[in-house]
């Protein structure tokens, strides 16, 4: 992937979207009504539509061992101890933060007030915690499907959609089993139209052309946005929430 | 991983079980009461326990140009065409029931009325295209969680849990969506208690050596419910069906 511009001088941030990956963390989907899931699209078989956009799950550390992914931050000598005892230095979201701090767009007083706000979080009201955000088992039921008789249950996972207003930003919080133990694992995507990307030419009504990139623009006028998905980040679970407060004294700093 | 040990004198195939797999098709999990969901067992560490019991994702079938799996299954020279249009051999679940055919232990009568069988349903009845077991969603409610408005729907996802009458064997279908187009996608999983696996020592209390392996027995008592499992593959979806009713052909050849 190329790397991300950073215009120092517009106080600007270009993202680069691969528009044709199939796998990975960002994809383009398409939506036939507002807040159903999405379904991947073949965009350099069926083209963009209107009703296409863009979900990614954004990070915000890598792992510092780890030389191939440190490459792709453009900070890689900042430094943080992650919640899992791994040194880590800053990345994407955490990335997009640190220079519009820098640059003075975002305050330090911005910043210590998620702080405060984490610090004041008690462990019950984790997204992770959340009684109310617990994974869901129907009562089975005997159904007979052609001739073999089955339990049938619905097993339902809780899906949390925030808007920003104003803004043509969602994020998406899926709430599923974790892979290697007992309990959830919220997991934090961020969705646009695709309408927000700045391509070659415009995208509705066309398709891909193989390995394309189209860019998406943080500049002062949403970054504010990113800083309430770190904040956001922050209240999924104790060490999402550790990892949070260590990336924001590493800004501090 | 070793192969599956065919003694063709007793009429018994031995399949190993890595104990200690965290990922991949066969994993050990626990469950704390009758048709909850799974979560994984740290065999290494927690040990193992009456409740716990493997799940596996069990195969039919392999692709003969990926030459590293090829050398997985016993058949490699048997062929057939899958749904997908690639060259593939019989494999797990198809290749055990290659043997007990061979073997005399599964007529000929038994493979040709699961062709009659699987012929006999139409299209809207494969479970892929059941109305009834498709995914569903809640009706989005506002819920205001630590200052941050979410819009929360429970995404629903169905289950079947098939029990075979007198074996301690089950089967779970999880539908879920399709990862690269629209649609459904269900898929086949063999569940038993750990106590039907053959250990060095038994199991119950004691912790997994570094890649233990021990042994599922399959025997003309159980071969059955492997016949069974062929037979309800084949109700999945139409690649499934076209799979399924290739592969007895190419047992019954």
């Amino acid at each position: 992937m190329p790397k991300i511009l950073i215009k120092e001088r517009e106080h600007k941030i270009e993202v680069p979207i691969l528009l044709t990956a199939v796998s990975g963390k960002i994809r383009v989907k398409n939506r036939s009504i507002v807040n159903e899931y999405g379904t991947p699209v073949a965009v350099k078989r069926e083209g963009f539509a209107l009703s296409n956009y863009v979900e990614w799950q954004i990070g915000y550390d890598v792992v510092k061992r780890e030389t191939e992914k440190l490459a792709d931050s453009s900070l890689p000598e900042t430094e943080f101890t992650g919640a899992n005892g791994k040194t880590k230095a800053l990345y994407e979201l955490s990335e997009y933060i640190w220079y519009f701090h820098k640059w003075g767009v975002i305050s330090r007083e911005e910043l210590e007030s998620i702080i405060n706000y984490l610090n004041a979080i008690s462990n019950n009201d984790l997204i992770d915690n959340n009684s109310e955000l617990q994974i869901d088992r129907s009562h089975p039921i005997v159904k007979n499907i052609n001739g073999f008789e089955f339990e049938y249950t619905q097993v339902k996972y809780p899906l949390l959609i925030h808007k920003f207003n104003g803004y043509e930003i969602v994020t998406e919080i899926k709430i599923t089993e974790k892979q290697y133990a007992v309990g959830t694992q919220p997991m934090l995507y961020l969705c646009f139209p695709i309408t927000e990307l700045n391509a070659m030419t415009n995208l509705i009504g066309r398709t891909a052309e193989t390995k394309e990139i189209a860019y998406f623009e943080i500049t002062g006028s949403n970054i504010k946005v990113f800083l309430e998905m770190l904040k956001m980040f922050g209240t999924l679970s104790n060490n999402h929430k550790h990892d949070i407060l260590q990336i924001i004294n590493t800004i501090l700093v």
